[in-house]
């Protein structure tokens, strides 16, 4: 799962969120394929399986590959995707002495699969680090307002009358219920070779996993996760969880900002093209949206989940173009989440 | 969510799984929930807030009230939910003396969601077992097949020669991964009173839902959790899991049974109204389609995960309709799976 | 696509209708599927192809057969449907003469996807009835209400003021939306023999099809849509339709009886178990959640759409978890919504 | 809708379209956003709305404006859409003597639902370009290879012996129904101001909407659909049928092409970075893909249906997200659909 769906320039600025989309830019993606191509090398340099002037080389001429994704175009559109082309183009420039010792009992799926962890966990870092953000802004929200007034509602009806502090409440659990979820995420290095046994590296291949692990900052499993896909399920899963959280305070904020409730007042808000005395709650909608858009998402992501055999293309591909969009949303709901929180002027009467 | 859709007659046989639908049936949610009411008033008759004679009595009426669920049909299509009716025959067949002592400082989604809990616990514990058994009827056919040949696939054409023992692999680690998920959820009490402040009990409220929850064999959240609803979405994400890592199986053995390949050999098999030469996998086919079918609710239970203000009817009733169908498709999955491995009397060439 | 998922009695008086749940019931289904093998030997027996004698006997055979899905339970488990079992027992039941004159050229598909068929045109016409009512209705509301003042609100929040008729145009146009795509539905039979060729007729099975169309009450199609998904997909689409266009009444009612907004009144109401003074606006809710059901089942049901080979047995199948519960959803909804609409006593100020 | 999704660098060779996506680039929608200015202005000078030569001078200034997305950024960010800002600089660019006659009695929705349907249009009749010729193709199949034997195949078992012929038939069927759908689409103006009433116009409204609509090459509608979805609906609805219709042939391919089978050849195929015997047949897994992920933006499509009061903001926005995207897909599956056929060497034995 290397590639993903950019946010178009006209949506980006209120569905997207710079960083992670960077992170799932076709340049970043042949950053981490070629960055695991070197650890590769580096890591067999040490087991002897390649020498150290031919890694050390190979670290050379990948810094010199073209991240230009127009330069693999033909590759993609014959394999489905970039790594053949890659690896041929890598092993071309690196030249006729070299060729062997480049992804050396490695398979697509591996640079593919490690590329897309290596981002997803800078990403989901960003997401916990404004979750907690959050959380804060919700502390400051509550010794500004906590001790105000507000009508508690259960079915769209009134029902009793309670305190901000409580509606407040309802937040900070979401927030952190979604917050532990992230957290708790692994993200493993894929490294099985053509067909997820490592069977180049005999015996020596769950050290050189560790060891090529540990280089690049990832989590290890005892086996090969090219058909298992629970860590890919898990990431999907936890993303809807950071947007359904966020979709309450999105949803609530909406309510209580209709005129006649007028519980909350909000700093700036969306204008309209003919009706100027309007202020439209556009980023508390817009958690909405994007609490609906994940939901639906996580099906195409779970009828991605049966790999069947020994590598399944129709559904890693369905992957591909699915969690990218998940985990941008999630991290442009929680960018949104803080916005909102800070436009708060008024909470309660 | 109380209440559930119960497979027809003419599903069960295949796609049902006698236990689970038992557990949600409409029989069981109402003894579910009046073991809550039962249990509540024994809870608080210990804090004194209900004398022990009354907590008594109410147990003996709850026993002898109507599990039929047609003397529930009006109250239900009046309310969208059972409990206002419920309550209100208990009480009525209590009589006036009692009527204080029920359901005291607790509200409908208190009663629904701890139903639910009960029974999705004990639904979820028959689904660990049959993951167990799955993992020692892979364990068997590793011993009996796994040294012989198998033509590792990738993108649905041959790769490299392995073994069965390496397919198998695939499967017992989807299989362990799916009840690692399962074994770590949660199944708290709901309790928290009209708009979940449990605003009747003061300081007393935490320690009466400590024993409540302990005399239900439920969880305790420090929270409470009627809009917070990431203990459901978890246990939907981890039936997804289970069709999912059982949904390989099932469709690596549908390839397998090619004729072309016949790679395994199936005792018994589906029979056809005409072709009487065939035996069709249907219990693999159907696991792939288990797994289909969970992936798509899934997208319904996290849209359902957005829940307005202090309760919300739309999303909680959606929850309903989807959650209990999510288990029994576990649970079949699980008990096909099973039944396929032990059918199994040739594995390999 | 013959079997269904039945609503549960604690679901049934709100979620459920009475009228379309019989249909999907299991005894409807194998009344229509015997009505099927009646009138295949009864068109039969026109051309020659089997006595008109034996015909009639296959009638009254047919008759006296079991309707209880018990005793089809174990063939079901194997066969993952009840055909071939079905088959069987009528062929024993009429015994050795009159056995090669029963679902002669025809095969388990033809004789699902018809009963299937024939009682979702049976349902769909229940419910454009029902919408018609929903129009006579809107149309009242109309006479009644249609010239008050009312605030239109853009993103939720106040725009311009209208009139209730404005309100009103816009619930009129998606009802009728939704009845223009009900009404051009087409539901063909399904007749197509072992792999979809009809070859056991030669150039009689165009003329049989025909006639056997013509008997059931049922379009024909060219060819044999065994794979050609798209008959069921409309369905389920349009049925989506319904929900969704009624579904916009919910919603536009549930934020009208806001308390603050006050802009509709309605008789009855759903009660609570604890706060007697609400009056939760139950159907107008559950006219949204199942919008959303509908919304996600057809993610479910396109899932199922595409069919490999001459038969897919894990695409089918899906089809029948889906497709039933999306039709009683749409007929569930027409009722609430007549409901609804009956209950209001004010509308607008 | 006017906003879209861009399919990323690395993976739009394979699963993207150039025509479909460059139709919902920024640019694209930008200029169709202004050629609804302009074609507006123009209509209401016919009418006297607005002066021949204010409208001379609109369609002067519109020419020049930017359509440069990044220029937009910041009034994108504060409205969540495009539109407040850009009327905005088209007023500002025209002066204050153009400035009444810009925009006038219309609305943001009806430039953005508007700007959709020009290129949905475009894009929709692209893809039946392509069905006719995939039609033609499989008729070049059928006369090169229809006559020969073919295993049908049904719950993937041998069935019977049919002829390539049979098969492509299946192909053709979905091929026909899924263009019938799209042929029959309608592509609606929108037209309805602030609130839909077009209150700006009284009774010379619906004249201009007809002339506008007649100068944009765009249906007309009675009503405002700014809340009544279901000319979206049925553009996804169709797209699906689309992927699901291409995604059979897909699976089909992808089955035959295994190597037991050997039922089909193909020229070129996908590549393995190390197994280098291999023929990936990648165009047809994709073709599977795409059908999956359509199935699974349907119901985020329909989730987004429900437009509460006079507009939605939450729903509208989720439109913006999905639709585009189900488009290029649909774009992509008939591209790859035909290129697949063209690369049939063999069919049959």
């Amino acid at each position: 799962m290397s590639y993903t769906l950019a946010i178009s320039p006209l949506l980006a600025p209120i569905l997207g969120d710079d960083a992670a989309a960077r992170l799932f830019s076709a340049e970043a993606d042949l950053e981490a394929m070629l960055r695991f191509e070197v650890a590769l090398a580096e890591a067999q340099s040490r087991s002897g399986l390649v020498t150290a002037e031919a890694a050390k080389q190979i670290a050379i001429v990948a810094q010199g590959l073209s991240r230009n994704s127009a330069d693999h175009a033909e590759a993609i559109a014959r394999d489905a995707m970039v790594v053949p082309g890659l690896v041929a183009a890598l092993k071309k420039a690196a030249g006729p002495s070299l060729e062997a010792s480049i992804h050396l009992g490695s398979t697509s799926q591996d640079v593919i699969d490690t590329s897309l962890m290596l981002r997803a966990k800078q990403a989901i870092s960003g997401i916990v680090e404004r979750s907690k953000t959050i959380e804060n802004l919700l502390s400051d929200l509550e010794k500004r307002f906590g001790a105000l007034p507000l009508t508690a509602r259960t079915r769209m009806q009134k029902a009793l009358q309670v305190t901000v502090s409580n509606r407040l409440a309802l937040w900070r659990i979401g927030n952190a219920a979604a917050r532990t979820s992230l957290a708790s995420l692994s993200f493993p290095l894929q490294f099985g070779g053509p067909v997820g046994t490592l069977e180049a590296f005999g015996p020596k291949g769950s050290a050189l996993k560790r060891e090529l692990a540990l280089a690049l900052g990832l989590d290890v499993l005892d086996h090969c996760w090219h058909t298992e896909r629970s860590p890919i399920l898990s990431i999907g899963n936890a993303c809807a969880g950071v947007t359904t959280a966020l979709g309450k305070i999105g949803i609530d904020v909406v309510l209580m900002a209709q005129n006649e409730f007028s519980e909350v007042k909000l700093q700036g808000g969306g204008t309209s093209s003919v009706m100027h005395h309007k202020q439209n709650p556009v980023k508390a909608e817009v958690l909405v949206t994007l609490a609906r858009f994940n939901a639906s998402q996580l099906s195409a992501l779970h009828a991605a989940g049966v790999h069947e055999q020994e590598r399944s293309g129709t559904a890693w591909t369905l992957e591909w173009m699915v969690l990218p969009q998940m985990i941008v949303a999630a991290a442009a709901s929680a960018r949104l989440t803080e916005e909102l929180l800070r436009s708060i002027e008024r909470f309660g009467p």
